[in-house]
C-alpha cells in the first residue's frame, strides 16, 4: 500500500447494557468482556497492530474517559487521544479525527473502527480491512458489511450493488433497522449485509464530503486546524464542540456520499451488545456454564457468572441465568432478559444513585 | 409458681442450611434470620424474659461458639454459658445443664429450649410454657407439641394420650420422622403433634431419669459436680466430655421416662429450617419479594434477597429465587431448592475451602 495508514478508534460510548460491570465512568470498551484479560479497546488496538503501528492510532473518546482510556493503551502516545467535551454522535467525531490525520499526512488513508467489538477470526478480519483500505485509495468512502447470520432487527443493513474489484461491491442502499419480517427477507435474499460501523477512506476524501454535506462542521474543523497551529485547539474545542450538529456519520455523510463501496466480510464479528453476547463468546464447561468467578455449581446449566472480586459464587438448581457481581452491585437475570438491564440503570438514575 | 424457674438454651448447632450466612463459626442461632435485628438466640432469651430473668438463663454451646454467643447475650452472666468441648447430642447437654441448675437450686424447675426457633405469637407461647412448667412440678418430664399444619416428614411426632389437667396430655408414643403417607394420616387424625424439642422438668426429676436410664452419664455428672466445688469442672469436662455416649435426649431419656406429659400448642412456631422458611417469615412487598438489601426489582416476584453488606442487588425477570450475599460468598437458587444448599457446603468441605 503506497499511502500511510492511520486508525481512528471511536471510544466515546458509555453504554448501560453491561451494568453493573459497566458504568458511566467505566464503559464497555474499557472492560475485558470478550473473555481474555484485555479490555475491548486494548484488544481492538492489538488486533490492528499488524496493519497500523500504535503511534498512528488515534482514539476519540470523551473527556470523562480520556485518562482511563489512556491507561488502557500505554503503547498509544497520549497526544493521540482526542477528548470530546461531549458526545455529538459520530459525524463530528470522524470529521475531527480526519482533520488530525490530514494535518499529520495529507495523503493518509484512515480506517475508523468502533472500540467495543469482538472479532473471532482475526486473520480474516485483517484481510477484509486490507481490501477495504485498498478500495479507499481512489477516494471512495468504504464500509465493511458483516455477512448476516440471523434476521437481526437491531442493526442497520446495506444492500449490495454490483461487484467492483475482488471483494468490493457498490452500495445499492442503506437500510435502517428493519422489522423482523423485512430482516428475514434480507437474510433470505443474500444481497444484504449488516452495517458494521467501520469506515475506510483517504483523509482528504472524507473531509471533502464533510465540506460538501456538512459545511458548518467543515468550517469548524478548519478553525480547529488553525487553532492547532497556535497550540489552542483543545480550548477552542471545549468552547465550540457542543455547537456542532449531532448527527451520525452514516446518516450525515455515508448515505449521500458521491463514491461509496462496501466490502462484505465474515470474521466472527460481534458487537457485544449485551450480557447474552458475552455469554455466547465465553468458553463454557460441559454444563454450558461460563464462569468468570470462583464458583460452585450444583445442578445448574447455561449460566454466565462473573465475580472478579474473588467472591465465591454458588448456584444451585438454576438455568440460563446471568449473575454479575461487582464491588458495589449484583445483577441476577435470565440470559434472555439481558436487554432489560437498561431498566435497572434507568431506575438508578431516577434515584440519583451513583451506581447507575 | 412456687419453684424457681431456670431456662437452658441449647445453642451448640452449627447447621449448614443457611449458608452462606451461616458458617461453622457463625451458625444459624447467631444470625437475625427471623426478620428483626436480633439474632435467633437473642430473640429466644428476650422472648422468655417475662418468665425467667437472664441471670437464671443458662446457655449450652460449643467452645468454638462460646465467645460469639456471649457477645450476642450481654445480659446473660458469662458464667451461665456452658461450653461443650465437642457435641455429644442433646442428652449429655441437658444432663450437664440440669446438674448446674440443681447445684444452684435443688428444687428448681427448668425449661430446655432450642436457640434457633422462631415464635410468631409470643403471648400464646409463654402461656404454653407456663402450662408445661406447672405440669412438671409433680416430677413429670414434659414436652411441648406443636399442632401440625402440614404433613411434614422432617419432624418427629408425638401421639397424644388421655387428657390430664387443662391443656396437658399423656403421651401415647413418640414417632420418628414418618413417610409422607403416614404423616398425612397423623395430620388427618388430629391426635398427633410435632415434637418441638422443648422440655420442662424439675432438675431433680430429670437427673433421676438420667441416673436410671443413662447411668454412665449420671456418674460423670456427679464427678463434674464434685470438680465444680474445687473449681476444676471445666478441665474435667475438657478431658472427659468426649467419652460420653452421644445420644439424643428424646431417645435416651424421654421415650422411656416413667412419667411424661405433653402440652400441645399453636403459637406460630417455626424451626427456621431453610432459606425457604426465612422467606416465609419475612415481610414481603406486593410482588412477594422479601428484600433485606438495597434492591432494584424489575419484573421479579417471590424472591428472597439478603445482602447486609449494602451491596445494590438488581433482579430482572426472575421469580422465586433466593439470593444471599455475604462478605465472601454469594448464593443463588430457587426457593424450592433450599434444602440443597448442603451440597454447596459439602463441595466446599471437600475442597477444604474455609468458606464452608
Amino acid at each position: 500500500m503506497s499511502r500511510t495508514v492511520y486508525a481512528v478508534i471511536m471510544a466515546g460510548g458509555s453504554g448501560t447494557r453491561f451494568w453493573p460491570a459497566s458504568r458511566g465512568t467505566r464503559p464497555k470498551q474499557l472492560l475485558p468482556l470478550a473473555g481474555g484479560d484485555l479490555s475491548l479497546i486494548a484488544e481492538t488496538v492489538a488486533r490492528i497492530a499488524p496493519l497500523v503501528p500504535s503511534e498512528r492510532v488515534l482514539i476519540v473518546t470523551s473527556e470523562l474517559l480520556a485518562e482511563a482510556t489512556a491507561a488502557e493503551l500505554p503503547q498509544v502516545p497520549r497526544a493521540n487521544i482526542l477528548a470530546e467535551p461531549m458526545g455529538r454522535n459520530t459525524a463530528p467525531c470522524v470529521g475531527w479525527a480526519a482533520a488530525h490525520v490530514r494535518r499529520r499526512d495529507p495523503d493518509a488513508l484512515m480506517m475508523v473502527l468502533p472500540a467495543d467489538h469482538h472479532i473471532g477470526a482475526e486473520d480474516a478480519y485483517r484481510a477484509v480491512l486490507t481490501t477495504a483500505l485498498a478500495a479507499a485509495e481512489d477516494g471512495a468512502l468504504v464500509t465493511v458489511g458483516i455477512e448476516p447470520t440471523r434476521p437481526e432487527t437491531g442493526y442497520g443493513y446495506i444492500e449490495l450493488g454490483g461487484a467492483r474489484d475482488a471483494g468490493v461491491f457498490d452500495v445499492k442502499r442503506f437500510v435502517e433497522k428493519p422489522e423482523l419480517a423485512r430482516a428475514e427477507e434480507f437474510l433470505a435474499s443474500g444481497g444484504f449485509v449488516w452495517n458494521s460501523g467501520m469506515f475506510f477512506f483517504r483523509a482528504d476524501a472524507v473531509l471533502g464530503e464533510v465540506a460538501r454535506q456538512l459545511p458548518a462542521l467543515a468550517a469548524r474543523l478548519e478553525e480547529y486546524d488553525a487553532a492547532a497551529h497556535e497550540g489552542r485547539e483543545q480550548a477552542l474545542v471545549a468552547a465550540t464542540y457542543g455547537t456542532l450538529e449531532s448527527v451520525s456519520f452514516d446518516h450525515g455523510i455515508m448515505e449521500r456520499a458521491e463514491r461509496i463501496a462496501v466490502v462484505p466480510g465474515s470474521f466472527g464479528w460481534s458487537d457485544l451488545g449485551s450480557w447474552t453476547t458475552a455469554y455466547e463468546l465465553a468458553s463454557k464447561d460441559e454444563q454450558g456454564n461460563a464462569t468468570r468467578a470462583e464458583a460452585v455449581m450444583v445442578d445448574s446449566t447455561g449460566c454466565y457468572v462473573s465475580a472478579p472480586s474473588g467472591k465465591l459464587v454458588a448456584l444451585v438448581g438454576v438455568h440460563d441465568l446471568v449473575v454479575v457481581e461487582t464491588e458495589d452491585a449484583l445483577l441476577v437475570m435470565p440470559r434472555e432478559r439481558a436487554q432489560d438491564v437498561r431498566a435497572v440503570v434507568d431506575e438508578l438514575k431516577a434515584r440519583r444513585d451513583p451506581r447507575a
